[in-house]
């Protein structure tokens, strides 16, 4: 039984987000069962990294799915990208141990965030980023982000109930880099909880805002309350950008 | 009477190109030129700097018209802006005197054409450049684009036919960057004949794939005959982005 590593690019606009819903339906997951049930013959069922949320797209998503099928690893790519829309790209097609698996074994992952911060839109951005009109204390941000990088309970940044699972992560870097009107938040951590990274940037977004102190971050993490964090931004202005391994 | 220059960017993607063919049509001219009779209350026609061709991009593009309307140019943009499709932004608005012409008074055009080379295609960047999969030299491309450079006459890097007026124009630069997998040509000149970017695009890749010597430019430039140089790029890697005036 082989054990087949996909890492997969996807522009999100269109979808209803990674997970599958149902029989062929319009999301990410689906599409690519969809092609790899035809192409192997097998009813083959993959396994994501995570979810990604309807809108959101993908630089560097990996799954996995086993099979019994003998085609190169070079043909399967190509037949993927021949039968997938224009929209999900198979970037990678590799043979991993069997034992490999795209959710239990991530190691980490890397999120872009995008914020178009300029009174006048932006044509091509406009599926790629928040569009954000008003002026943002970007050095308020910036302190708000090194209050955020490392170990901390993050479950007042989270869609989660109260869980009994550990919900403390790390983020090991979080930068905001200004090319232009474009800003490009970037998200490195070990794991990231449900709607994490969105509602970091809606909580971000109000301290540069000014509607929100600094100091919020830390009241956060010893509160726990979802409701003192900022709103969850959309989700398309959001990329998951790799997965780690080790 | 006013005299009002626009600075537009759009996504060609779903336009017919910039010139308005019919009334109310899918094209820039006409969707721009109905939401300012909306305004104005008038019938108004506006000029624009050149065509661009359907399916090509525009982050500069200039265009004027005269009314009498006495609104302010800020309510202007914000008017345009709210009613115009998404795809389509007025960047900004600016009063200029009577005898400004957008067509008649441009000293000059930058374009950016996009080539996405990389056996993999892109999932975003299918909509704005072109998808070549083979490998490019660079070196000879960057040959042919010096001696691209200077004042010549492009009758035969164009889709005129024989014309009485000058087709002589000069490119004041050509350059190539790579960025990843994309490379970005930047032409800057004092005129542009009709198609002329896209077919010195089409050359340039011939001679990249080494289907084509690098002198052939110089011996298109003697014979001016349209079917020596190469194909025309498609449109949907091109964007307009400057008009420069005196």
């Amino acid at each position: 039984m082989r054990n087949i590593k996909l890492t997969i690019e996807y522009d999100g606009k269109r979808y209803l987000g990674w997970q599958r819903l149902g029989d062929s339906d319009n999301t990410i997951q689906g599409k690519i069962e969809g092609v790899l049930t035809q192409l192997t013959g097998e009813k083959i069922e993959i396994i994501g990294s995570g979810r990604t949320d309807a809108g959101a797209h993908a630089r560097g998503q990996v799954a996995n799915f086993k099979t019994e099928t003998t085609m190169e690893r070079e043909k399967m790519l190509d037949f993927m990208n021949r039968y997938l829309p224009q929209d999900i790209i198979i970037k990678k097609v590799e043979d991993v141990p069997e034992r490999f698996h795209a959710r239990y074994n991530t190691t980490g992952k890397k999120y872009s965030y995008y914020v178009w911060n300029d009174a006048i839109p932006s044509a091509f951005e406009r599926y790629y980023s928040l569009h954000y009109p008003q002026p943002l204390d970007i050095d308020k941000m910036n302190q708000a982000c090194s209050l955020l990088v490392g170990s901390h309970d993050f479950l007042g940044f989270s869609s989660l109930k109260k869980m009994k699972k550990s919900t403390v992560r790390t983020i090991d870097e979080l930068s905001i880099q200004r090319e232009g009107s474009l800003l490009h938040f970037t998200f490195v951590g070990d794991g990231f909880l449900y709607n994490m990274v969105r509602i970091i940037m809606g909580t971000l977004l109000e301290i540069g805002a000014g509607t929100m102190e600094v100091s919020a971050i830390e009241e956060i993490f010893k509160n726990r309350i979802r409701q003192h964090a900022g709103e969850t931004a959309p989700s398309h202005g959001l990329f998951l950008d790799e997965v780690y391994y080790r």
